[in-house]
């Protein structure tokens, strides 16, 4: 197995970095190229992203529209959290799959993010196997739990006509869709027990406004809420107020875009909307070398709970678990994969057994 | 029904502009901008984009990797070509789906455009109903033929089991995929017949090659080879060259992505590489007063066979098929869509006929 950055971690090591009082505003002063240092791939500032700028909240509010079901959306949330909350019952918000960034007005071209939310379907699989409720806030045609499991299927080849009529019945080969029995049974039971609420996103905007009033929702049951965000979200968008009306005409010549950065929701999220709430980032790259350091800068400016940092090539079969004090590897073996285990088991374990500790030490 | 086109054209009218010896190397020479006039969106030229640019085929050889698959995808079209050509059989290459353009080398961001696939699917149906062979190259996971009509649909909640035991029988709701019976029947039929061929791409890239490859595949069939190309295919790419290997960070600052235009393959596909067959290509627009002319202009340019016009809002009950010296405009009624009819009906009843006259006057 491929263990790129075996050798630059420890298990459960505390660092010298962790409690350095170090707060997004201190980082934020000194504007954006200071993070990084002098190598920029990135070209100016626009005036939006100076120093002085407005906070993230206020960003969202002014230049991101709300999508029309954003309300009613959020009254089904509370309900679900409220509910599930009063009957001593965690819930966790899972969010999932790639956002959508349109460059026109009538979109006809998008900027997206790899992603096909399998990570968050079968997270929430292993999250409702443990007890929790599950809110998945996933991107539309995105992965979703148990039907996760035969996506590679087309529905006509799992299917048989019973006798020669088109009337009769028809049935499933489950030599095609292999334990369809068990899945099934458990995806009922999940439903009729009302335990996985589907919300659904396509544009950034709407995912933006959607985990702003999830996170409102879910505060008021405090620490026993969980928020898992596995989505992958876009980090540029063009403002509407700068984005063509109609299709951008080739014949024009050559395209030249240019993208604001999108604020970090995560900043009000652990501030302000559910500041007791138990919070898990995830930490994507393509390159090893710089994997931990994100993660664990992403852990001193937002002060959340957790980064699962993980590499794109090897993201199935092994991730670090980073907390303020810990770091913990989680790897399948060539054993585990062969018998069909996944690593979000040992993710969920290791975060459901973390999240136990999180609301005993908040009393 | 929004008509917005209708006061503007003519059904079956000969126009001006047709026969008009305009080749597109006439266009290529003054410089793309020369077309649009003085309204620039597009900033700079790249130098691949000044006037004596190589060829299209060129640049594709040069420019765009070939997917390891496509030796072996055309040694099955072109197998496939051969089996129902030498039956008398028409043979239509459909292409569908939104081509994926990759920001970076180990891809996480792209850009795409906007299409499920519906129209490519529904049409390759209508084409079979009609008698073709199908080669059906589209995106991976965009709708597919049959299936697409219940994509919709959880398959969770269409199964039921019978019994109570995990390992008994499980059957289809006919209440939550209605008519499955005839649909699984006819998808069985085409099946086992051998009419359907799919064929997958994701990227750009790999769209342009088997394109090429289903080109010369289908040029020994002659004029029984149809194409119609449905795809939504971008305009713009950044070269593998120019490409980061790794994520863009968005500590970096604002995002400036300067892209090139993709060659036309509709040139060397006419010319070249399929120069008998009966070829139809697709404006989709945002704008409807542009619509008409830029479909007239690419027949001027592209000199093959129709262009099938449509504006984003209405396209699913409106287009206008546009030829040489005709133009046709298919529209459905409020009875019509409901009764379920699908303009993709209207469009390949239109076009089967005429690709009968093109071949008996090729004959």
């Amino acid at each position: 197995m491929n263990d790129p950055v075996t050798d630059k971690v420890g298990g459960g090591v505390e660092l010298a970095t962790c409690g350095t009082n170090v707060s997004q505003d201190a980082f934020v002063s000194t504007g954006p190229f200071q993070i990084e240092g002098p190598k920029f791939r990135q070209t100016h500032m626009a005036s939006g992203d100076a120093p002085a700028s407005p906070t993230a909240e206020g960003r969202l509010a002014k230049e991101f529209a709300a999508p029309s079901h954003v309300e009613a959306e959020k009254a089904l949330m509370a309900e679900f959290a409220q509910r599930h909350g009063s009957a001593g019952r965690r819930v966790v918000l899972i969010t999932s799959g790639g956002t959508k960034v349109p460059l026109e007005s009538r979109t006809v071209r998008f900027l997206d993010n790899f992603s096909s939310g399998r990570r968050g379907a079968s997270s929430a699989e292993y999250f409702l196997d443990s007890g929790y409720a599950v809110i998945f806030l996933h991107r539309h045609r995105s992965l979703y739990p148990y039907t996760r499991l035969y996506s590679g299927v087309n529905l006509m080849d799992a299917l048989q006509m019973e006798g020669e009529g088109e009337s009769g019945r028809v049935l499933v080969d489950q030599q095609v869709l292999p334990n369809i029995g068990a899945v099934l049974k458990r995806y009922r039971a999940v439903k009729e027990a009302g335990l996985l609420l589907p919300v659904e996103f396509s544009t950034l905007s709407e995912y933006l406004h959607l985990l702003k009033a999830a996170a409102q929702a879910l505060s008021p049951i405090g620490s026993r809420a969980m928020f898992y965000l596995a989505a992958a979200v876009s980090d540029f968008y063009i403002p509407a107020s700068e984005m063509p009306e109609h299709k951008i005409q080739s014949s024009n010549g050559p395209l030249q875009i240019s993208m604001k950065m999108v604020p970090k929701m995560l900043s009000p999220l652990v501030k302000d909307w559910a500041p007791q709430a138990f919070v898990i980032s995830f930490k994507l790259e393509t390159d090893t070398s710089i994997l931990l350091e994100r993660a664990r800068r992403a852990l001193d400016i937002y002060r959340h709970q957790a980064v699962v940092a993980n590499v794109l090539d090897t993201r199935r079969n092994y991730v670090v678990v980073v907390t303020c004090n810990t770091q913990a590897e989680l790897a399948l073996t060539e054993e585990d994969a062969g018998r069909g285990v996944e690593i979000e088991e040992r993710i969920i374990s290791n975060l459901s057994a973390a999240h136990s500790d999180f609301i005993a030490q908040q009393g």
